[in-house]
C-alpha cells in the first residue's frame, strides 16, 4: 500500500491511503490519525490500512484527488532520523575531493550520522537559506521507516521491521562541512532539513525490485530540469538496510518511526567513478560528487552548487514509467523572502 | 511551575503538574495529554497549566502522592535532542585524554552534537548495555526544552524561547568514542539512550539561581552512593543556553520540544583542572574526568568505567537544601539480563 501525510492546520498532518497510480486517496482518521499514530501500533493498523488500501483499487473505497503538493513529508516530525553511507564509492569521493583518505574499515563497518528530525520540509517546500555560499548541495537517496527494533537485533531481524519506502532530499551545505567535520561531533549545521517524497510505500508494493535490503530502480535526480542523475539504488550499495537498521540498533533501542536513510546514490562504472549523464552515463545524486569527477578530469569543479531559484527534483520510476513515490520537487531560496517554509 | 510525565501504557505518558516539594501531583490530561501536546501549544497551554500549578500550592487543587520512581523522563520520546559542550573546560580535558589538541576556535565557536531523541529512559531505569567493555560512563548536565525557534535566532531571542528546565545523564560509552569520531560522522554508537530528571521545571521557579541563560546550582554527582562532583552549572559555562541554542538554529528551525544540552557540567579551580571531592574539591559530573585528572597526576587512570550493580545518582538543590528536578537513579545492568529497559 501507499500512505502520505496531507498537510492541514496540524503539525502532524492527516494520514491517507492513496491509489497506486498516486491520482486518487482516502482519508483513514478512523483508523489512524498520523502517520506515527499508525506506526505506534503498526501490527494492528497496517492490516486495516491494508484493506483500504484493497479498496481503492477495486473501486468499493470513497476516494478524493491526491494532489502530490498537497502532501507533506510522509512523517513532517519525527523521533529520528539516521542517515548511512551505504554506497561507499560515494564516500571514496567525496573524501578525496577533500584530499581525505578513506580508511579500509570503511567497507565493513558502515558510516551514519544522526541527523535532524524533528521538522522536515515538505516535498514541494523551497530549500531556503540564507547564503549560497553555504554550498548548498542535494543528496539524492532511499529511506525505510521501521517499527519497533531492539538494541542488538541482527541485519536479518532488522530487515523485517522495515515498514516503509520512500525517497528523500538530503540537502547538504558542502561549505560547512570540513569546518563542522573537524571539531569531530559530526554534522549538524551543515544538514538542514532534509524532504521526504510525497509517498511512502510498503516493501510488497515494490514487487521485484524490492529485495529484502535494498530497491533495485534508478533513481532519477534532476536539476532545473536537465537529467542529473539516475543510478541505480540496488547497484553498489555495500550495506544492505537490513545492516544499517542493525548499526543503528546496536547500542540503544530504535522506536517505531525511526528512519533509516541510504546515504547518496551512487554508482561505479567499469570500476571507476561513473560518467555524466551527457556523456551516456549514470551521472550523480549530489552536485559534489559531479565536481569531483570535473575535478579528477579537468583539474577543477566546473559545476556550481545550488543557487537561489535552481530546482531539484528526485523520482522513481518503476518498469512501467509510473512514479512509484511522487516526486521530489524543490527550488532554492534565499531565507526571508519566503515566510517559515 | 514543576511538570512530569507518568508512566502509562502509552508511549508518552501522561502529563502531571508536580507541587514544588514534589510531593503531590494533578493530573492535567483535560489540558494537554502529554508534554509534546502541552509543547506543540505551549503560549496557551502554559498559563492554563500554571493556574493548576497555584492551585496545587494553596490547597485548592485535588492532588495525588507524586512519586519520582513512576515518572518517565518528562519528555519519554522527543522530536529532537541536541547537546552542546559548553563547559570548553571538559572538552579541553577530554581531548587531552586521547592526546588530540583542542583548536582555539572551540572557546567561540560552541561544539554539538545531534543526539538520539526517540526513546529515552526513565530517571530511575537501569543503564542496560551489551558489554562493560564499552566503556560505560555518565555525563551529567543541565538540559533545556525550547519552543518554536526560527532559524537564524540570535541567543537572545533564542533565550526568551526556553520553557522548562531539567538534568540529564547523558550515558557515554567511552570505549566506542575514539573509532566512531574517527570515522568523521560524530558520535552514534557511542551514546546511548539517555536519561532525564523526573521533574522539568519551569526558568522562573528557579528564582535567582537562573540568569536567563545559565543555571547557577550546584550539580550533585554520586557514585554507588560516594559523592563524585558538586560542580557549579553555573560557573566556567563558556556558551550560555541562549547561545546553544542559536547555534543549533542557524541553517534550520527547532520544533517545540527540541531538547538542549549544555554538556558535561565541569568547573576549573584556580585555572586548573579542578579536584576529586575526596580532596576536597568539586569533583566531576562524568568518570571520563576523573581518570585524565588521575592520568596527569599519576601517569595513569585509576577509576574504573561504570560496572554492572554500579549506580549513579544526579540532582540538584536549591540553597534551602531541597531538591528542584528530583533524582536521577540508574543501575548498570547487563543488557539482556532485563526484558526491555
Amino acid at each position: 500500500m501507499k500512505l502520505a501525510t496531507l498537510k492541514d492546520s496540524t503539525r502532524d498532518g492527516r494520514l491517507v491511503v492513496v491509489s497506486r497510480d498516486l491520482t486518487r486517496c482516502s482519508e483513514v482518521g478512523h483508523i489512524a490519525r498520523t502517520l506515527q499514530a499508525a506506526l505506534d501500533d503498526w501490527q494492528h493498523v497496517a492490516p486495516r490500512l491494508a484493506l483500504i488500501a484493497e479498496g481503492i483499487e477495486t473501486g468499493a473505497q470513497p476516494t478524493i484527488r491526491f494532489h502530490e503538493h498537497e502532501a507533506a513529508s510522509p512523517l513532517p516530525r519525527a523521533y529520528q532520523w539516521a542517515d548511512g553511507s551505504a554506497y561507499v564509492n560515494h564516500v571514496e569521493l567525496v573524501r578525496r575531493a577533500r584530499n581525505a583518505e578513506m580508511p579500509a574499515s570503511f567497507w565493513v563497518d558502515p558510516l551514519m550520522y544522526q541527523g535532524g528530525s524533528d521538522s522536515f520540509l515538505s516535498p514541494r517546500d523551497p530549500i531556503a537559506m540564507a547564503e549560497e555560499a553555504y554550498g548548498i548541495d542535494m543528496e539524492g537517496e532511499v529511506a525505510v521507516v521501521v517499527s519497533d527494533v531492539a538494541m542488538g537485533s541482527s541485519p536479518e531481524v532488522a530487515r523485517s521491521a522495515i515498514c516503509l519506502v520512500m525517497l528523500v532530499n538530503d540537502v547538504s551545505l558542502r561549505g560547512l562541512v570540513p569546518e563542522e567535520l573537524a571539531k569531530g561531533f559530526g554534522f549538524f549545521q551543515s544538514k538542514p532539513a532534509s524532504a521526504f517524497s510525497p509517498v511512502a510505500v510498503t516493501p510488497d508494493e515494490l514487487g521485484e525490485a524490492w529485495d529484502g535490503g535494498k530497491l533495485h530502480l534508478p533513481l532519477l535526480v534532476t536539476l532545473n530540469g536537465k537529467a542529473f542523475g539516475k543510478a541505480n539504488a540496488g547497484v553498489d550499495m555495500t550495506f544492505d538496510f537490513g545492516q544499517l537498521i542493525a548499526h543503528a540498533a546496536k547500542t540503544r533501542n530504535l522506536v517505531s518511526g525511526t528512519i533509516i536513510g541510504s546515504g547518496t546514490v551512487s554508482n561505479k562504472l567499469d570500476g571507476g567513478p561513473g560518467k555524466p549523464v551527457e556523456h551516456g552515463g549514470d551521472g550523480y545524486s549530489c552536485i559534489a560528487e559531479m565536481r569531483i569527477i570535473e575535478t579528477i578530469e579537468t583539474g577543477s569543479p566546473k559545476t556550481p552548487f545550488l543557487r537561489f531559484g535552481d530546482q531539484v527534483r528526485i523520482e522513481m520510476k518503476d518498469h512501467a514509467g509510473h512514479s512509484v513515490f511522487g516526486a521530489i520537487e524543490q527550488t532554492v531560496r534565499r531565507w526571508g523572502e519566503l515566510k517559515s517554509p
